[in-house]
């Protein structure tokens, strides 16, 4: 084909990037073909990660760093994950809204996914995604995930550099972060910071970071005030600063490995759990065995280890990336 | 054998559910033969897990409640899930020392569990644990993790009722609720309910329940003072309202059916994961593929398709509880 998907995404067409990205979310062959056709082309991109509790403007910071790198002529793509439950879905979705200002501006990319189903497979899905805009041109792509505590936001694991988004009151985040429940991030912003409890939240974090082991990069501490824009320069410098450091100090090419290891890894253990899946709903044998342990008579163990050793999962089934 | 570590773990002896958890926890293949003997013998415990962000006071609440559940007589068992990051590793630990008051009680047994490699291998062996304490003839077992928003908890996810523990100043937490990012629990606790802020919380999450969707059971918010025992006995009533309720309208067993499902789902995949990580470790044209992904020549997904395709995993070697 003389100009396919392919082709045009690499030209940085941003409908080819569109199409490419719910080919991908659709799990459907095609956008994993169309991944493996572009990957030779990727890991120009800086993938930056935002995460912090729901309501800290996450978004409205991202709308405001977008803004500013602009100014420099960047291009940016931006994936938002919503983590909603299902029963509520849609609710940080509102948040998008803020970024509406960029929407026409086509040296910007914009687009949310939402979870459906196994987070494994949204993290897969997310990771393709930030492959195809890594390999449209973009300058910086960020994630945006929503991240109280738990170390398993397995998106933001695959970035360069991961900023962590608080706001004075977050004292959920701070003793997360104090009890080692959280990992420690790249650079920490204070949001809203016209808040009058703005500092005592900024000794916090610096009474934590004291606390933390730390060779080489010190997290720095940033005030924003993202509604106005201010402080955002202060972060697009520290997180400039912070790429120029693992660069150098070749701990980027490191991280890279680890997690392009991992991306293998995830993508085929949610592969074989989609087979698993489809066992357990559909195989007559296996209900009779789950049945079974409902009625305490066969412990899980025990039919799990049956259900893989009578091969109803056969691995080169779970290949294919549209098993399951 | 006349007395097995089965027999005596049945008749409640305090030394072989120790040691039936050693076994689980380190994986042994005796461990899981222990829990498919005594399989037959669980469901009639009350599983009761407690989250919320760290530093709430989970544990004093629970050393407090325990106190007032023995005062019923009733035989306890607590699991608490320590999910610090490796290098700031045992700093949860430390709460434990507040439920040291009961270690001489025979009617109580306290245990912790260290999150080590895969969260999703400690949650099955937290599981595992639970059905051993259910079998040890212990009438309630409280399962306590760190929690500050992510449905994935899963241990939470096999309690029969869900308590979340908050304090003044949680405000991720609600926030977390609010935007649906972490699931209602049945019940609410506001701890350390002397702060001054605490009827204001308390009206928070009054608004936040009032959103969601809600038929039949209305999560009650209950104001304690775990150091002082305060409230703890109207949280012991709200537990025993709660369970009569799933009992009466049989979610219990739709519940429980729907945990064990999962709990077989997750046991293959964890053992079908333990094998990928050897493969990947272990296996030299693996780790050619895996450079191929790192130089950007191969795409992560064509990786893991040919990994499953070329069957280096297979799954009846998988099945063995001590394989990979």
């Amino acid at each position: 084909m003389a100009d396919s998907l392919a082709d045009r995404l690499l030209r940085g067409d941003k409908r080819a990037l569109a199409r490419g990205i719910s080919l991908v979310e659709d799990d459907d062959p095609a956008g994993w073909e169309l991944v493996r056709a572009i990957y030779p082309h990727t890991g120009n991109a800086s993938i930056v990660g935002f995460t912090g509790p729901p309501g800290a403007g996450k978004s409205t910071l991202i709308g405001a760093l977008i803004k500013h790198q602009r100014t420099l002529d960047r291009q940016i793509a931006v994936l938002s994950i919503d983590p909603s439950s299902p029963f509520r879905g849609g609710a940080l979705l509102g948040d998008r809204i803020r970024l509406t200002e960029h929407f026409l501006d086509p040296g910007v990319f914009i687009r949310s996914m939402a979870t459906r189903g196994a987070l494994g497979g949204l993290a897969e899905a997310a990771l393709q995604t930030a492959l195809l805009m890594d390999a449209a041109g973009k300058d910086d792509v960020y994630l945006e995930t929503v991240g109280v505590g738990q170390a398993e936001v397995d998106v933001i694991d695959h970035a360069d550099s991961v900023v962590l988004v608080l706001i004075p009151g977050s004292g959920d985040s701070i003793q997360a972060l104090k009890a080692g429940v959280m990992e420690i991030p790249d650079i920490i912003v204070v949001n809203k910071s016209d808040h009058p409890l703005t500092d005592t939240m900024v000794r916090e974090i610096r009474g934590v970071l004291s606390l933390a082991p730390h060779e080489g990069w010190r997290p720095p501490i940033i005030k924003t005030e993202a509604t106005r824009g201010e402080g955002v320069e202060v972060l697009a410098e520290k997180l400039a600063e912070h790429r120029a450091h693992v660069e150098a100090e070749g701990t980027l090419s490191e991280r890279r490995r680890r997690n392009l290891m991992n991306e293998v890894l995830g993508i085929a253990t949610v592969r074989l759990r989609k087979a698993l899946e489809a066992t357990l709903r559909d195989d007559p044998e296996v209900q009779e065995l789950l049945d079974e342990v409902v009625a305490r008579r066969l412990d899980p163990a025990s039919a799990a280890s049956t259900i893989l050793a009578r091969g109803a999962i056969d691995p080169s089934e779970a290949a294919r990336p549209d098993a399951g």
